[in-house]
């Protein structure tokens, strides 16, 4: 299906990552990379807590997912949470043609930002997203801060 | 030794990372991240090549291998080269105080951004730094321009 009219599979598959990642007792954002056909390329959730490593948020894990790619013009990151300034600056950086983003109600990273810069932003205001993400806040915002550097 | 007056020892450790990159085949790009008092937190380089991972950054390996920290604002993040704006996102959402530059002759990056929104930049302009990256664009332009997604 044209990823333009397919949102809802795309966004699930970030909600099945963030949920993944709470399991595990991580922090609950999740992201998938998709190509111009919907077909996923990568996806990954935060894995702060899991590794150890402050690096991999959800967008740069499903981004390293996706493996070495020549051109990102056509792809679409599909992510539960406003991309914050290091995840927009991936976007920017190399490319990436589209943004989906579940909520921008608990945070509000770089999306108008990227917008300005010809990303194409699609935010969703998900309740499910705003649900996960700020019951997780309000349980452990000494994590929450930690992994957005305030 | 106070950080502030130290620049060449920082850029040495970050010169060697992107030395060590270059003799493992992949792209010579180094970084060092560094504590108040000059003492080393994390170093790395590139390492798209050799992991497959477009995700690993210089700056972004030298962050990951600082490990989790709780606060950046006193920290000083060394690369041999202006950090494009995956990296300069990377400085910017996480509060990292400085970033000492060994040129950007070859490629400038996010480094007037960052200067604008309060980090202090060095640019170094390095003799070294220059005849390195640019023998690797010149020899191994396709590598490169994957790297910065162009």
């Amino acid at each position: 299906m044209d990823p333009e009219n397919d949102t809802a599979r795309m966004l699930a598959v970030a909600v099945e990552e963030a949920l993944t990642g709470l399991a595990e007792g991580g922090i609950p954002i999740g992201a998938a990379l998709f190509g111009p056909d919907g077909e996923l390329l990568g996806r990954g959730h935060n894995r702060r807590v899991q590794d150890g490593d402050p690096s991999m948020h959800a967008e740069t894990a499903a981004f390293r997912d996706a493996g070495r790619l020549r051109g990102y013009r056509r792809t679409v990151m599909v992510t539960t949470l406003s991309p914050c300034w290091y995840c927009s600056g991936l976007v920017r950086q190399f490319g990436i043609g589209r943004v989906v983003i579940g909520e921008a109600r608990t945070f509000s990273g770089g999306h108008d930002w990227l917008a300005e810069h010809g990303v194409r932003i699609t935010l969703l205001d998900d309740p499910e997203c705003v649900r996960m993400m700020s019951g997780f806040i309000a349980a452990q915002p000494e994590l929450w801060f930690e992994d957005i550097g305030e």
